[in-house]
């Protein structure tokens, strides 16, 4: 891996906002001083986006090891499938395969060393589903990208802006199945991913870690809820004897106050919302979900296909932006 | 009620923070101009911690009629029980009676149009328990105290802080049994119960709230849990119909970035940490604890009794000084 490979960036969802902020943040590319990138999506669908929102960006098809010299002047695009509709709005499910195929072909390019790291523009899961596409998400079909021969590898979420950085243990369950997730063993294999891309992916030498209770004042020694004494503390204390920095479980409503979230470089919370309702009140259009515990380096604005803004050039990039930048730093080679 | 009427506030445990804080806000009480209020507590106590603390503060027991025209220079408290020790981080259980008498007496001030408005310092519910208090907390003591010869009213907790209101659906319970009570009727309930208040308390005319999912993205049309729609949303549904502005189900994680917070006037969350962790993220030390749909205003400041720091004098009094100030217009006389 080397510093001057390029990123690879998947193109999302064609009706929404995925092809916009590729092209507006290329477009600003000197003034932000954007490291190169190489796109997979598809070239008829980016050019005519980029017609319709005014901006002056020539494309072209990459070469074998061209897309670092091509980036100044003109965007490199992995053209995948034929022409497509411009149709800002209005997503089709026979465009299902090129949003697929631009994801796979993205690890694909990170897993042999030709990119550095993978960053997704958003997806629309009901349409992909309508395809025909079975994984409740972006995080679960990387996972499966990158088992190679062996087992999907665990893929844990992390929300991060600017030093905050939050894990929700459980993601897309209802709230009635995640008592039954916390678990001693699922609280030690996320809290281990988490600390061990702590320190290869950020360069944290020696991580703290806390986590969240999952009951009301981390359950008052049993009085409201028994899971935070039965399965998070004896988890919390299994991991400290391994050596790890870790804390918890705390009462969740008190560990994202400011200066002590700021104290901890993740916590790891118990399910979607006690991790998502904390980075997005401080954080909105600027955290950046990364996925850990793959082989590959993986990041995504932290927003959907807002189809409404798609076309009109209000899209606000801010989110992209971070997660380039955010895969850059985690995928640059050490100094 | 008249806005020259006193404030009750209620001592709080007596090794915990609660009388430092009513002291300390009291010798700033002219660079502060706060309105009068008269302590339920303990007088040998309030003396000896006054001391302990340096503080040049004079008590004195109301008389009759009295507590306004003594609260510039003395301050009157309302004396329960014999001389206690001053005994800072060392809670006993003989002091019990003392900490829910001053609830009570403080309740039945108001009641009686003695008071405006009570506010209650911090207890602490584990050393009541061991002397017998029956209640869950604060919240449950005050409906029972103010049921008259009816059944207790419904007490509805809301947090507040700069415009900012948030409101737990259920409190203190395991996190498991929170979605089997989340019911249209308790929906209902609840919003009927804030929007009252929030015209009769905070002279909102046509209060604006919001009702967030209980399961992650509220449910995605059932795809990720079924009460959002089967429950939640029939009652925001219902409400509309009866006339009040009402949005829900909203997906929790993005319900509390500022802009859209406090382009409501509550939002009212489904459990405990959905409603605390953005509150406290964004206003940990100054938010009030505000109990609705009792015939009493009270407030109280949201923190514990922080055994710590009792007799230190570092306890911070922002959220105590906040909780008076909002008692206080809450109680005011419209103009």
């Amino acid at each position: 891996m080397n510093q001057t490979d390029p990123l690879a960036i998947s193109m999302g969802e064609p009706a929404g906002i995925g092809p916009d902020l590729i092209l507006q943040v290329y477009a600003r590319r000197e003034e932000l001083d954007l490291p190169p990138f190489v796109v997979f999506g598809n070239v008829s669908l980016l050019a005519a986006r980029a017609k319709q929102l005014e901006l002056d960006v020539e494309l072209c098809e990459p070469l074998a090891s061209g897309v670092v010299a091509e980036f100044p002047s003109r965007l490199p695009v992995v053209d995948l499938g034929d022409e497509i509709a411009n149709a800002p709005g209005e997503p089709s499910s026979k465009t299902a395969h090129i949003v697929t195929e631009a994801i796979s072909s993205g690890v694909s390019a990170v897993l042999t060393g030709a990119c550095r790291a993978l960053v997704t523009a958003p997806i629309n899961k009901a349409i992909l589903k309508r395809a025909g596409f079975a994984h409740p998400g972006h995080t679960e079909y990387l996972a499966e990208l990158c088992k190679g021969g062996g087992n999907p590898p665990t893929p844990v979420m992390m929300l991060a802006h600017a030093g905050l950085r939050v894990v929700p243990m459980t993601i897309h369950v209802p709230l009635s199945d995640v008592p039954g997730l916390v678990t001693r063993g699922r609280v030690i294999e996320h809290v281990r991913i988490v600390h061990d891309d702590l320190i290869k992916r950020f360069g944290i030498e020696a991580p703290k870690i806390a986590v969240t209770g999952l009951n009301p004042h981390a359950g008052e020694e049993g009085e409201i809820g028994e899971e935070d004494r039965t399965e998070i503390a004896p988890a919390v204390a299994t991991l400290k004897k391994q050596g790890m920095d870790v804390t918890g479980p705390l009462p969740a409503d008190t560990a994202f106050h400011l200066p002590k979230w700021k104290s901890f470089d993740a916590v790891v919370a118990m399910y979607h919302d006690q991790a998502l309702i904390p980075i997005k009140t401080v954080a909105f259009e600027e955290a950046v979900n990364i996925t850990l515990g793959l082989p590959i380096v993986r990041t995504s604005p932290d927003h959907g296909t807002a189809f409404d803004l798609a076309g009109t050039g209000k899209a606000n990039s801010k989110s992209m932006l971070a997660a380039i930048r955010m895969a850059d730093r985690m995928s640059a080679e050490p100094a």
